[in-house]
């Protein structure tokens, strides 16, 4: 039988960017089989949500995450980025067991799901345990694992998780292949993952010009660009999804032309570590996709992709120099068609067929009155913490605020007494 | 009697940063008359509130406001400035009755006291109305009437709202003379409203240095930066509160030496309308005190100090390339001891004899679990949704998330009713 959600507005996001003021889903099972005014569905349905006060739209899709890495949240914030990684991050990492990702996955889809996140594209390791939270949580989510340095059997192990997760928990987990960074897989190596991909038909997860910094390193190593590097070694062959992506230039573009896939945007991320800004219009202007993911939670501190959405505007707005260069409706499309077709996904989007994936806002509140814009109003005044449902593959998830798949309480205390210990360790304590 | 307020931790922001784990603070009417461990107050109270999860800190003060524009939010947001400016809110303004004033400053209270701020500094028009609101919100105020043009009547009534409004609602309210911009007051006006303002011991609020096109036409018309132009003006003989202040260069650094007051940065207007990011080191360097705010939001659309924190550390540390270019703490104390030090004031601290003005924000959700480091917590994770208690002036102003000075829905529906006829008007319907 069917479930029926009706609110204030449901916004569709599909290509005419439709908005019904009231309007109204149907899902069955795992699929939308109406979205429309409410009053034109007849038929009868087992349960039904109606939230005047609410806008329905496409749940977020986080493009680019670490997730268990939110166990290191607040961790040696604001020191320089080599210390922070080799003195603080890794020596934490090193200790990390599978039991941690699991639960550091949860801390996160906990997270995420609150602040309407209904997807979420990983690349971490022990992705056997992080798939395990994935499919208890009732997210969504396309994992791989980190190729950090050359390994034919991490390799290997890589392409056996894919075949066994692939499509699991109602299609809800799909995987990918994740060299890491050029700079940490010579090309090689990425040449062999690239030829993998494609012989399996998986897609590549993969950070490209996040920085200065491996811009010069690439350069003076290889005397090519990332983007190039990539290109040459056959990545772009196979479904790729770019992280970051801030140094990406002219010179690219015609290395990603008719590119599968495309650039996720982590506009916190690139500001807080100091990297900069995506080239938005040269990328847009090229044909190129660009979604909006948040990265670890080490660095970026939060998941919550409605920050994403302010920061992606506000940066855009900032590097043109005038507020008309970048929309509300442009970030609302990056974080959920846009991160939807870098990852070829069908989401991202409500109408017939699609999937039941999406979230309530609650858009009467202060600080979203009064309510003259929808869209501006979520994307610049909006925040994470006014979404009061989300639905993902026809399961409520998140039911007026409560998560409804696992024991939240129970995973945040035991996040707090792991981190610590995680960091006592660290210390030799 | 005193009441007495128990957290997890609490920050003064007093010159050591001291910070108690467990904390208290207790008030007697207006007062601190203790902060510390909880355990050393033993003398009995009126009323006690014990939040373990809470995180106890001095309420945020947002130095730069126009809280009935909230009535305009989501007005033609991302047209051309100009465009926005003179085809949307002027023919808003326009309209504007005294009553809408009283309306906008209650909708913009709500939204301030929910995300955890406690005093504003304000320039805008019907001030009498503003300061009405403010006195029943329970908040404190800086009201400034906006001077848009050279006017001796208007600063008349300017004085007299001054003498008639400084120190009321039990010294909440206090005024200050509010010249606009060198761009709209002539230096002779500017030297005006100076001698008047020293004449009082009156502060002075005006936006300068805020874009790169006043920059232009100060340079065209007068050969001067507004800065230089301010000070020839004697403007800086008073308290002077500097909004925005983007583009103040070092050639400006001797005429800020010694200011009464200082530059109140809003990085979120800043970026969101095109201009840039304030030479932070720059003016720390030269000690002026630099402060945050939120400017209106028809421009920036929230009214959240916590997401203005975040703006202001991922664009410093973005204009300066590197993580530690900006640090958590500097956040917090701009948007606490920063505005304060500006306005004069006594608040931004706890320490005993001061006001008693602070929040209470929940620690321990999904988005700020590991509880690792506090300060990077609420400056990088934590969002105004999680303040559940408000304390101004010794009164509870915000009681586990519920206002309690005024009817909040009520001002909501008649904002939204309110908002809607002000934009049929503007369409001459």
């Amino acid at each position: 039988m069917a479930t029926k959600f009706e609110a204030g507005h449901v916004l569709t996001m599909d290509d005419s960017l439709t908005v019904y003021s009231p309007g109204a889903v149907v899902f069955e099972g795992q699929t939308l089989v109406y979205v429309g005014p409410p009053d034109r569905y007849r038929e009868s349905v087992a349960q039904e949500v109606v939230i005047p006060e609410g806008v329905l739209m496409p749940g977020l899709i986080n493009g680019h995450s670490h997730a268990a890495m939110s166990l290191m949240r607040g961790l040696a914030d604001d020191s320089p980025f080599f210390e922070w990684l080799t003195q603080h991050v890794w020596p934490v990492e090193a200790r990390l067991t599978a039991d941690d990702i699991r639960l550091g996955v949860l801390l996160a889809a906990a997270e995420m799901i609150h602040s309407g996140t209904v997807g979420f594209a990983d690349m971490y390791f022990e992705v056997d345990a992080a798939c395990e939270s994935v499919d208890k949580s009732g997210m969504r989510a396309w994992i791989s694992r980190g190729l950090d340095k050359p390994s034919e059997e991490k390799l290997a192990q890589s392409l056996e998780f894919c075949r066994t997760w692939r499509g699991r928990a109602d299609g809800r987990i799909q995987t990918m292949l994740g060299p890491h960074a050029p700079y940490t897989c010579p090309p090689e190596f990425l040449q062999e993952i690239a030829e993998s991909a494609v012989a399996h038909a998986l897609g590549i997860h993969i950070h490209l010009s996040e920085s200065a910094e491996e811009m010069r390193q690439m350069q003076e190593r290889y005397q090519k660009t990332p983007i190039q590097l990539a290109y040459d070694a056959g990545i772009f062959k196979a479904r790729t999804l770019i992280a970051h992506g801030v140094y990406i230039q002219e010179d690219d573009l015609p290395y990603l032309e008719g590119l599968a896939g495309g650039v996720i945007s982590c506009p916190v991320s690139n500001a807080k570590l100091g990297n900069g800004i995506l080239p938005y219009p040269l990328l847009r202007g090229a044909g190129v996709t660009v979604g909006l993911g948040t990265d670890g939670a080490a660095s970026t501190n939060s998941l919550d992709m409605f920050l994403e959405m302010k920061a992606l505007a506000w940066m855009q707005k900032m590097r043109e120099g005038k507020p008309e260069a970048f929309r509300a409706i442009d970030a609302l499309w990056a974080a959920t068609r846009g991160s939807a077709a870098v990852l070829g996904h069908q989401g991202g989007m409500l109408a017939l067929g699609r999937p039941a994936d999406f979230i309530v806002v609650d858009g009467k509140r202060a600080h979203t009155t009064p309510e003259l814009d929808v869209v501006a109003n979520l994307v610049y005044a909006a925040s994470g913490a006014d979404v009061r449902y989300v639905v993902i593959n026809g399961h409520i998830v998140l039911q007026e605020g409560i998560i409804t798949t696992f024991d939240e309480k129970a995973v945040l205390q035991e996040a707090q007494t792991r981190a610590e210990h995680l960091l006592e360790g660290r210390d030799g304590a």
